[in-house]
């Protein structure tokens, strides 16, 4: 069983990611599950990551993370998940609590006494993990992947830059920079997981209140992705990093560097992929290219009905 | 028939490119071909016009234009076009000579005095156009288009910047922020336009000079491809220019913002095409998304055979 | 009496500031001293820090902060300050250990506890007093001012940047717009309080043991920047800071907008000081221009006195 | 005698500038005047320098250049020159007419075709001279100094830049990597040549209309300063170029590095001036740190007065 600690901002994807992750078929042992501010503000992904926990009865600590990014000012993008962060399914108010201290502390600490290394799996702004890491660069030796969900050679929240990694582009620097084994699940492979009607319908058939949990949002996620990107469906970014925990075959990687522009006029926050390697800069991400569509929506439905098993 | 000036760094493609502007399928009057600093040193790039305008028997004014970028230093490409700029075919020394005067001049009068308005057809980097927007601005009244090869929303030089564009991105940023109708072939159709080894068989079959003049730019160029990038064929990028205006309707485009990143720490010269229009810039470029591959070899063809038809 | 906190990277001018604050004419509440990388690793910092405070037998927490910078890369400056980052005197190895913990928590407790305002003394890199506001940014609320050694209208480390901003450029810029009040002393003011042979002179006149030990600081700094620098002496830029907590009237001061370039090709690590307002930036600086050169050696003389007194 | 060109935007300090190298006493031999879009537009600029040229009764061709910078949008500065440019003085419509051709040419040619090296005196934004180098970089074999003003250690249009240098960094960097000798008069000397209201006593007492002239400028001017920065009167930047031909012993010079920046944030068009050398960088500005001031004003006066002995 692999340690995990989920690093997110939930987030309709984040929350469907997080399904994912405890469900039995995935065999992750999750430390925790941190929150970052991305898509909303902190607490308010707080919430949302405690009202995902109790559905799934999941017994791991939930602790808040950062409010904000290194550097620059705050962004959030309410127009995609709704004022709540996870609009569209309505959840009773969580009885499960935040964890005392801060994110930051929960995953050095975590990672310092774990006997098994770690991975970290961030799918928000890299803000948690990259302050992980200047305040404790020694938790290095101790993690043996980080894998995220962000950027890609195109943008959707510019268009260089996908949002995550403009958020805070620093954080995402420091830990490109890090030398940490890194799998990256790039917009090129998220928008081929797109959730059409066809797919909703699917898991709308599955019986039990998870599936018809994850149905909820994927309606409003869709509709959201409709109306803003004119999608036919909503693209479950963040999925793409627990189903590769628990199915690697199902992508297609290339080993390459990625660089984060930080200076750019229309670039800032752009992961600048080197596929024909004509950097020279050294490779230092296993970069996600394609996912076997087919497939990653069977494994999808099978994980979904497993919580109907017990 | 439109009035162009074809400004360029010959350059297989760029041959490739004049040759389908000078056929008499095209239907372009061709108002002089214009050299600058690209693939190779300009008086290179000069004596490659010279060569190839006297091989068509094209009574144009070949003019030497900049032999350094605007603002940054100079780039060469030699390892693509190798130490002539145009290796592969042997051609004699021209007895062709170069027009008096400066590629920028030739251009600013040229505009200036023609009836009808001008088409530029920039196949290098934009240093000649720029500067000519710079020392008479008031010639935009008089260009309808600007037809160019450059950029795309990948790189081949870097991995977020194309060899043009990168070579004097101060230039394209002056082009791009001009106003004046752009129309763009970046590497997104430009490697759609791959000379394979049927390809080139197909040319290698028309018999006339140009077209075995042509097989063998298009050996050269492949082998060059093959070593540098992998690829099965060399993409004759330039010739979409030249293509599109005898027959536009083989390529599908958008009306989109492009803007050209000149501060960048990792994506210095790359164009930043607002596919989604996150930015809410306007629209000023005209980018070709796709061509039609089979179509478009079909007209190939039958411009190089129209060579032998007279 | 005044709540601070020392967060420094000792360094000959930082522990004379510590010397300064830890007199009794001073007047401060010494809530702890933190460290920090910067002229040289943050281990050799802290024992520094640890030898000067036993020297001083002062009976407060010295912490370990940041080993790096928030972003770029480490830099550290052996030349001016030697291995040791306190060349010159010898002190025994210190029995006084260091505090459990992370220099930036211990910062935002410390604040967070305190019944009266904490005043902020960072004397080196900005990373931790950066981190603190970026891990907890409710603590601003009870720092009443951030008085901090660092930048000026010119550089000594490049042409534009002074060493302790240049060192983590994205770590100033955070504290630069926190909207905390800061009283800046740059290089404008601090190469005014240079130890020249006279002052050191009359230093080693004073017959203590503190006063001694300053001595023998100012004698390697002296010469190292005659070295370097080519000055008659060490800027004794650090003290500046803790002189002007005990006495305000010793500086000249203007109001006005400091912002950290962090995007410049020659210039990062700038603090751009905005004297004649032609921004139009609101003002969020207490600028040092310039000192009472002759009522500061004087003070500064008191102090050194006052250490032999009890 | 030494051959000049002098470029600039007249521009009360620009009138100044031209009317000392108009003077029997300053040994100039002047090429031409070329003007260049800077303090206001370019075609106010040309009607300044003609004027000018027609009171001083000088036999030397006017040619107007660049109407907008290499690669920014244009800037104008009416706040500080009036709406002319050349606001104060009233002069009458000039009869002399503006030379055939751009600037650009006109120095391109007259660098090819003098004897003698040439010496290019701009005092405006460096647009034209950077374009001829562009187009003709030959030329730099027959150019023995650039003397320019431009730069310094701040800023008076940003806190960072000088107004001739912000309004075209690009065009300044080509200059200063250009490899010609430069000498350099920035904001650190041209604020010492400050004609406060006792030298206007002092010029408004020399008798010949040339003087007289030059009052007025210099009172409309220090009333500018005077509102705009709250100085005590207008420095006649411009004039220490000219002054400096004259006389180069009135002023003192270090040779060093200075870059410019055209990426920072807020930075843009700093003359980065290495004085410390801490770059490494080679030098190649000589760039004047004081001038000589009691003697700047006699020499200045002497000029005036010989206006009068004809």
């Amino acid at each position: 069983m692999r340690n995990v600690i989920l690093d997110c901002d939930p987030g309709h994807d984040d929350a469907v990611s997080i399904i994912i992750a405890a469900s039995k078929k995935s065999d992750l042992n999750i430390l925790g599950i941190t929150t970052v501010a991305g898509n909303v503000s902190v607490d308010k992904n707080t919430i949302n990551a405690l009202k995902v926990a109790e559905l799934l009865k999941l017994q791991v600590p939930v602790v808040e993370g950062s409010s904000r990014p290194l550097v620059k000012q705050s962004e959030i993008a309410p127009e995609i998940h709704g004022d709540t962060g996870m609009d569209g399914p309505e959840l009773p108010e969580p009885t499960k609590v935040v964890e005392e201290g801060h994110a930051v502390d929960f995953i050095i600490e975590q990672v310092k006494k774990s006997k098994e290394k770690v991975t970290l799996v961030p799918t928000g702004p890299l803000t948690n993990v990259a302050l992980a890491l200047i305040k404790a660069p020694e938790i290095k030796e101790n993690i043996d992947e980080i894998v995220l969900m962000g950027g890609g050679t195109f943008g959707n929240w510019t268009p260089a830059a996908e949002f995550n990694i403009y958020v805070d582009a620093e954080a995402a620097r420091v830990v490109f920079e890090s030398g940490i084994p890194l799998t990256m699940f790039g917009l090129d492979v998220t928008h081929q997981v797109i959730a059409t009607p066809d797919i909703v319908e699917r898991v709308g058939k599955i019986d039990n209140d998870i599936a018809q949990f994850v149905k909820e949002l994927l309606i409003f996620f869709g509709q959201a992705y409709k109306d803003h990107f004119g999608f036919n469906g909503g693209p479950i970014h963040d999925a793409c990093t627990t189903m590769y925990l628990m199915k690697p075959e199902l992508f297609e990687f290339q080993h390459l560097n990625v660089s984060i522009e930080t200076k750019g006029e229309f670039s800032y926050g752009m992961t600048v992929v080197d596929k024909l390697n004509t950097t020279g800069l050294k490779a230092n991400t296993n970069f996600a290219w394609n996912v076997d569509q087919e497939a990653f929506w069977q494994v999808f439905e099978d994980v979904l009905e497993s919580f109907g098993e017990e």
